[in-house]
């Protein structure tokens, strides 16, 4: 962890590194993805249940999960945990159904018809971890908007290490409308979803996280298939000031940072103070957190705590950090949220932890890492739409327009552009 | 050119073919170009300047251009064609302008706050190639919609290949409302994008078409920066009853086969006779055609017309090669049009030539190509827009919901999610 104060003489330097600072490890496993892509391409599930065998010591004899076995799995769920996730799909559904945007359509002042249709995507893949990084609520936050869009047909991949299955991803599979699961994993997950397979059919776009070889293997098919982005380390920007609990901020810290130890607790507060109470209070939990090790490895690498002299002075840094999740925990936090254009989500007042938006808050807890809201977005319903856009000439309306695109036609070179508006035109 | 029927044998295996042929000559540059951006990130101004002498062969003081020399360059633009781009320019932002987005805000029935605003993006660089690809309307197509979502700096590179300048790309900027614009080009522009120079500040986001260098440039930068689609070549699909002009449709057919080798064109017909006729229009035309040597290539090599027994047969078929153009040259295009689930843009009736909405009809030109339209669109102002969600509960709604994240984070593992919750519950 590291402490900054604005008015440190080297503070300029000291917090563009911590901008720049790139947390992710970057092993190349490009040679050994084109070589899983190219198998699974050419030998379909030959090399698929190859990979399976190979990777999770597990040999089904039909890759597809049956509708038996997973309502006998799901039945395994945990009555609260089946409740808990029925609310979650509730509130994540309610937020997503009024992303639904509206198609646009119009006769302009020279008779030209044109518009713009959103159309659903037909086929979507959702690739779903093993293991402990098989998080139900991450699930969820894929499937929704597919569903909520109109996708049709929604296709999940779950390996399945030694043949085990998590009972809860099978429910919220299920509650989210999930309409087929392969027992797979990996890059060759990624290959079946986007070639298809003589049992899996091919998908029109893969999302949701993975590991390295998953995140390589969804850009080497992007083009074949669009996926969503690749997700780097979690990342909490916390804004402060010093009428808050340190406790709750010290739990809000170590909520990202138990994620990952590349993942970055930041904590933003203008009282020095108050930075020193939540920087005990983190030490002192961090001596029970059963997570410990990897939330103590990120907080000790890559977190910082900066003091400014206002909190109006957090808002031009964070533009700049531009971090995944913002909690703004001050009396008036749209005040300062107004001021955000760098951001994923934001969690504002003293009562909303970031993790309550991890899992039923109601927007995407897939959000932009690695300072790419700048540029990104949360995954959203808009990810699973399409737009068409149309126009359409009556032969008055051809002749009104038409000389000014042969006029450009020509200057740009292109003949049969022009010729093809020209014969049409008297 | 290949002439299939619906009813031939080998139809099927023939289509097949059709949908998984890849057009793109796919050149290894990726070396090259990682050298060219190590350099740039490491020498800045001086190694642009570098490779603009070596590459385009011109040497100039400031890579920014000024506003007296744009001024006096975009002068020299002729007055038919400035009308032409400003008549161009207004109907693009009219259609484009009813894309602008609302804002989503509400309190629900527990008493959280929740919603999702839109906010434009800072800064974008628009890639605008040299010589004769370097096309006033796509500048257009993809200023204008940076400028209606609010992106304040609209940076533009085009290179000068010795040190020529297109007066018409320079009027287009000033009527798009470019902000800076720089005399570089190809990986060494994007490079100077991404990352910034001591003369250039860097963007957000890099859109616009380029040469192989160009396009891997963006390839690799992806994630500094965002990108637009990389586009491949041009396609259009006509579907035509034999009511129409063979003419007309044969210059519709051409006017996308001009634009490169690689460049396809597709005509489903219902009738073998008007085929054969708009086949020997093509023919005619080509004999003259100032393009012919591009358009020839491309319709010898990629070419297809389709004879099917009834034009509703088009539609599954247009739906697997889910085109970047479909002309539908039918007296009821709304019929065949509401089936349209994959392709860029739709082009209705006798009386709208694709050539139209490459300049002024008013829906975008940038579209997806290589059968993207499955899960990609075309260039909007959505693509220079960010979505920023927040989630806001009060001591209240917390306790409302709160008990079930907890459950959540436990089943999950991630003892610090659930504390930052249950912290703040009684």
């Amino acid at each position: 962890m590291q402490l900054l104060q604005t008015t440190d003489k080297d503070f300029s330097a000291r917090f563009k590194t911590l901008v720049s600072d790139r947390r992710e490890a970057t092993v190349d496993v490009s040679g050994t993805v084109r070589e899983i892509l190219a198998d699974v391409k050419v030998r379909g599930d030959a090399a698929v249940k190859d990979y399976t065998s190979r990777f999770d010591h597990y040999n089904p004899e039909s890759l597809h999960l049956s509708a038996s076995l997973i309502a006998e799995k799901a039945a395994q769920c945990p009555a609260d945990v089946k409740a808990a996730l029925e609310l979650a799909a509730q509130r994540i559904a309610a937020f997503h159904q009024k992303q639904l945007p509206q198609d646009i359509g119009y006769t302009d002042t020279v008779g030209v018809k044109l518009g713009l249709n959103w159309v659903a995507l037909s086929q979507v893949g959702i690739y779903v971890p093993g293991g402990r990084a098989s998080y139900p609520s991450s699930l969820l936050m894929n499937a929704l908007p597919a569903k909520i869009a109109g996708v049709e047909r929604i296709v999940m991949t779950v390996p399945m290490p030694g043949g085990e299955l998590n009972p809860v991803v099978l429910a919220a599979a299920q509650i989210a409308g999930v309409t087929e699961i392969y027992s797979i994993g990996g890059a060759q997950a990624i290959a079946a979803l986007a070639y298809g397979t003589e049992s899996i059919a091919p998908v029109d776009k893969i999302v949701g996280p993975g590991n390295a070889y998953v995140a390589e293997a969804k850009r080497q098919v992007f083009g074949t298939v669009g996926i969503d982005s690749i997700a780097g380390p979690s990342e909490i920007l916390v804004v402060a000031d010093s009428q808050n609990n340190p406790d709750w901020i010290a739990w809000d810290l170590l909520s990202q940072a138990e994620h990952d130890p590349s993942a970055q607790s930041i904590l933003i507060t203008d009282s020095e103070t108050f930075a020193q109470q939540v920087i005990a209070a983190v030490e002192q939990i961090l001596t029970t957190l059963p997570t410990k090790q990897v939330a103590a490895a990120s907080w000790q690498n890559h977190a910082a705590v900066i003091i400014v002299s206002d909190l109006a002075q957090s808002i031009p840094l964070l533009n700049q950090l531009a971090p995944e999740h913002v909690e703004l925990c001050v009396d008036n936090p749209q005040l300062l949220a107004n001021q955000i254009k760098c951001a994923g989500s934001l969690f504002l007042g003293r009562h909303t932890p970031e993790a309550i938006g991890d899992y039923l808050g109601g927007p995407n807890h897939v959000l932009p890492t690695a300072r790419s809201a700048r540029f990104a977005s949360g995954l959203s319903v808009y990810d699973f739409l399409k737009r068409i856009t149309y126009l359409e000439c009556n032969q008055q309306a051809l002749q009104t327009i038409g000389e000014a695109a042969v006029t450009l036609a020509q200057a740009e070179g292109l003949p049969a552009h022009a010729g093809s508006v020209s014969v049409r035109l008297q």
